[in-house]
């Protein structure tokens, strides 16, 4: 038997619910490939600045550092909005991100046929969207120093960021583009703004050089504003992107909208090989419906999905959680977010219950 | 008769043909309401790098800031976007914006019930779409210092630009945005990402520091990703949206891509009350159809109108001008872009006429 140590941040609003079905789906599916997971659970987010006044307490990093990999639900709500900065649940997740190096941030964007009526978009132009954005995820503008509210000569105060990428962080995440681009269909768009950006240039010059080595990939460039006209204008002709923190922030969130369901959206935050990645779903943590038994699991089951495939080298294992997922929603269960008619509503224990029947 | 010079900039690709055909409905304009337009042309973008090598020779700013306002029609083009970034016809844009000071860049995306089957998007969605967006034009991480590649310690480069603004920066443009939202259905949306930047955080604050002074106004803030995503979700929750450069390079993309025809979107750039703006389209030169009668001259001349409005005070002229694209639209004719079963074909030259005629 395989034994893994899986850290559980369930986090904010739903992110308990989800992550209580998504532990018993995982713990079927190691039954049935023989993966023994010790899961540990600990506080992030609004939950733990209640519980410790820090969204991201030592223990909790330290224990994350300590597994094989992490699985996080959902973090932040209302009730934390009007933190200063260093309290709010967001800065909890971009220290696990700066913690953990996770550098590289995968986010499908698939459409689902049985859920294509969400889209806004018409069919044909969404039908088979299956998009990958790789983001890079501790660099750029994020992260970059100097930062803060400064006062000017006069005053004044000026607020600063840095957008800063050096070559060796550019490199190591176009390998990482390259490769998922290998895997899929081969075709890689590098999304900057070199027509303005000198770091944007720096970027463009350097995905270009690594190019060499990854032949069988075709490279294509977008600057950014672009991009975003493209994925709405024809999101088809996009098979892996890969850009930097901020843009990938905004290009996989409108990429994510173009199906209609992002509830049903995961992501795999990666890091060097070897050192636990997190995996998390794409939605935020819906304080509005949290403890209602409304939420829909399927992408928080979905992020185990890569986790098994991505950190625990399980791609059976993978396949048959995506299985599953995929013939709960043909059998026509639908939490309210992906609800239409003639489909059996359900809540959020009830789709687990159905995904353990499979 | 009022008098005005107006700077003509026909720029490349299917610029000189845009142009014309505005210039003649001006001119017919002009004499239904007593307006006297004195047009001067000069050189900019890859017209001006072949004949000058300087995207934007000083005596093309020098005759801009001479006249009351400047027709822009579009720049670039495959030959010229390898040349190292200071000579290219990009870098002569943002030296007219830095050299006009102009600050606020108005960019409508309307949905054109005549062409709104050519959106991606679901009728329903976008029916009625009406949307501004007022981005910040020359600050932000266009125009922030430092910026450069540089060497680190280890010789190792890193590209740097600085996202900033000073307080005076954010008020101007944030006072545009409240104006523009009371002339229009009064609600606006600052579109920023307060969570993570600094300089979000300052732009915010002043933010909702001036809605005191526009109790009219019902005020709304999102981060840029989250508003990606309503962009495509729910474009219709949109009134007006204020935010930085870059930001509003996206968004006004995106945004424009959602009505399906780019071709018949104009854009307004202003700088202080009284000194000359900049009308243009929000579609680039399209080098490949240049010089065949084929473009698009529709959003060339709402980029007229738009001048008349903003720049000249002279709403019923805009109105006019606006009412004719509206017919000609309703007469069927189609230039190839917008073009659809059953309405009639047109080129450039064709479609100036049709409008002529109204
Ligand atoms: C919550 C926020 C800090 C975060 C980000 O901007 O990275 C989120 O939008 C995301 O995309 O994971
Ligand atoms: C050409 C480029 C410099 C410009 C910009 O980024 O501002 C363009 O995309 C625009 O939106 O007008």
């Amino acid at each position: 038997n395989q034994h893994y140590k899986i850290t559980l941040l369930p986090g904010d609003g739903i992110g308990p619910e989800i992550m209580a079905v998504t532990v018993e789906v995982l713990k079927v599916i190691g039954q049935q490939f023989n993966l023994e997971f010790e899961f540990q659970e600990a506080l992030m987010g609004g939950a733990a600045i209640d519980a410790t006044g820090n969204p991201l307490p030592t223990e909790t990093l330290e224990m994350c550092r300590q597994s094989h990999a992490v699985l996080l639900a959902a973090i932040g709500g209302y009730k934390w909005d009007n933190l200063p900065r260093e309290q709010r649940p967001e800065t909890g997740l971009l220290g696990l991100r700066a913690g953990l190096e996770l550098f590289a941030n995968l986010r499908p964007a698939t459409i689902l046929p049985q859920l294509i009526d969400a889209s806004t978009l018409k069919r044909e132009v969404v039908e088979g969207v299956d998009i990958m954005v790789v983001r890079e995820l501790t660099g750029g503008v994020y992260f970059g120093q100097p930062k803060g509210i400064f006062s000017t000569e006069t005053g004044e105060k000026r607020g600063v960021n840095t957008m800063a990428y050096t070559e060796g962080e550019i490199d190591r995440i176009a390998r990482v583009g390259f490769a998922t681009a290998q895997k899929r269909r081969g075709k890689l768009c590098s999304v900057d703004k070199a027509n303005v950006l000198d770091v944007s240039q720096l970027w463009r010059d350097r995905v270009i050089a690594m190019s060499q080595q990854y032949p069988d990939v075709e490279l294509s460039h977008l600057y950014v504003d672009n991009a975003a006209m493209q994925l709405v204008r024809s999101p088809k002709q996009f098979d892996t992107i890969v850009t930097g923190n901020l843009f990938g922030d905004i290009l996989s969130d409108a990429a994510a909208m173009l199906t209609g369901s992002i509830g049903m959206l995961p992501s795999a935050s990666l890091g060097e090989a070897g050192k636990p990645g997190v995996f998390e779903p794409v939605h935020g943590s819906a304080p509005d419906i949290a403890g209602q038994d409304k939420a829909n699991p399927l992408a928080q089951v979905l992020s185990a999905a890569m986790m098994l495939r991505y950190a625990l080298d399980q791609p059976q294992a993978a396949d048959q959680m995506e299985r599953a997922v995929n013939q709960v929603l043909d059998q026509g269960y639908r939490t309210g977010d992906i609800m239409s008619p003639g489909m059996k509503a359900v809540g959020c224990k009830a789709m687990g219950e159905a995904l353990l029947k499979i």
